[in-house]
């Protein structure tokens, strides 16, 4: 299955119309755009000149048969084909210091080969999913958003390799997908990582007996709880409950499950510039695995 | 050169005596009790036998000839050996989930090999040091607080083959450390991470030309910005500031600066439960070298 990238939705809502439906288990190939829509081709452009409705497209949404509210969508990424050129931007009043940047400029990056060529440094890529998300169960979240059903998530662990699981929230899922980064610093401190447009390969697969309140990622290392709040501080209380939940679930104590997560629990940063801020707590797999915590 | 471990002290300031003085480019074995003075020796221990006038104790401080106000002062760690048991506890109204936390307990973990044994989990150390730091300007400062000076900073790159490079504020810079942990998750989430005694062995040399306003770490690979604050989004924002000041000194513009800050710039956590939260950001060596920082 093959999804163009002429067919993109601008927020996640329940009423999206899917524009494809698929069996479980299946595997989607999603052309993406980048998050300008392909609008930026010139570094001379000016950032004013964009059509800002049309930022953080995700391409989709595909229906997924069998899936089910109280399910989870297991995603699992099999391949981020980068596009032969991104761009980055520095915009007045977003990022980290949006405050001291005085003017708009836009970066035109080259990419041939797994190499980024900022300027004279050859950055070798890591390319990583901006953007995936369901339907959330009601309301209607802009793609620029992170939140329970995904979202504008910018998490560096949504890469080759890696699943991530979500929420279903209605029937189908709706799963759609955008805004690959050819490389990004965890924080994503400017507001841009190497935006490209891409093709993005994935299995699709839904999980009866698993459930997740917000985006998890896993790969056979390590299992990472994703969540999103107005500040970071906020957002690494709620990884850390989301951690010590999942141990109590299994049967420790509180305090042995707090220690142990203060042992060999890693609060990491996704991304501090979106609407909300994105943190995760990571957990070693094969220690939740021994307590029994079975995926699939 | 050995300090031993009943010379410590409890806060840094400009009047705690040197128990020692030694030549630039020394080498010193610091013999370190652990975070709570080395007091708990049983898990059946109440929390509130203990002496709270003796936590984070830290040896020292040694005067390193040489060292003026305005050098900084590149500390080597070149070995952290470690006591055979560690102390972990959960107290109620510390850590990131206090509030949940009923009733304290304590927790003994033996340590032998390399390895921690946390009931039945075999975790491997990863030693580090917890509290390192050096006399301010003026003003005392607890030893549980990290700061500018250094100090309680619980940041798992404070470990064997990196350094840190801290600013001097006084004659001799007034060097301590303590507070080892065999083991801590980003982020220290429960307020201890593997407490433990240790021996930490390592190298000062003076800095004359190199400043840094708050504790810098590097390796060949890395050079960390840390930076603390009341809150994790002001520890990110000061952090991300400290990288960008660095990329512009060395002749970048703004915008250029911030987006490549924005493509290889990590936005780390290193705990978030000391009076302050202590964040860094973290960027590749080669990169900075390439546009000329040079240290040393």
């Amino acid at each position: 299955m093959f999804i163009k990238n002429d067919q993109v939705i601008y927020s996640f809502k329940p009423e999206n119309k899917p524009v494809a439906e698929v069996e479980n288990g299946s595997i989607i190939t999603f052309q993406t755009c980048d998050c300008f829509a392909n609008q930026i081709i010139s570094s001379e452009q000016s950032i004013d000149s964009l059509d800002w409705n049309r930022v953080n497209p995700a391409t989709g949404p595909v229906f997924i048969r069998g899936a089910e509210p109280g399910d989870s969508l297991k995603v699992s990424i099999l391949k981020i084909k980068l596009a032969n050129s991104g761009v980055m931007a520095a915009i007045p009043g977003f990022g980290v210091l949006g405050k001291r940047v005085e003017k708009a400029s836009i970066k035109i990056i080259p990419i041939n080969e797994n190499v980024a060529y900022f300027n004279d440094l050859l950055l070798t890529v890591k390319p990583m999913i901006g953007v995936i998300g369901v339907a959330p169960k009601e309301g209607e979240f802009p793609c620029g958003t992170p939140g329970k059903h995904g979202g504008n998530l910018d998490t560096n662990l949504v890469c080759e390799g890696n699943e991530i699981i979500l929420p279903v929230n209605v029937p189908g899922a709706l799963l759609a997908l955008g805004d690959i980064h050819a490389r990004m610093g965890d924080g994503e401190v400017w507001v841009t990582g190497i935006e490209t447009a891409a093709e993005v390969t994935v299995k699709v697969e839904v999980l009866k007996n698993f459930k997740v309140s917000e985006p998890v990622i896993i790969n056979d290392d390590i299992v990472a709880f994703l969540a999103s709040a107005d500040t970071l501080d906020e957002a690494v209380e709620k990884a850390t409950q989301y951690g010590v939940d999942v141990l109590t679930d299994l049967g420790l104590d509180l305090n042995e499950a707090g220690m142990l997560l203060s042992a060999v629990g890693d609060l990491q940063i996704s991304q501090v510039v979106d609407p909300l801020k994105t943190a995760r707590l990571v957990m070693p797999r094969w220690i939740l695995t021994k307590y029994g915590l079975k995926i699939e």
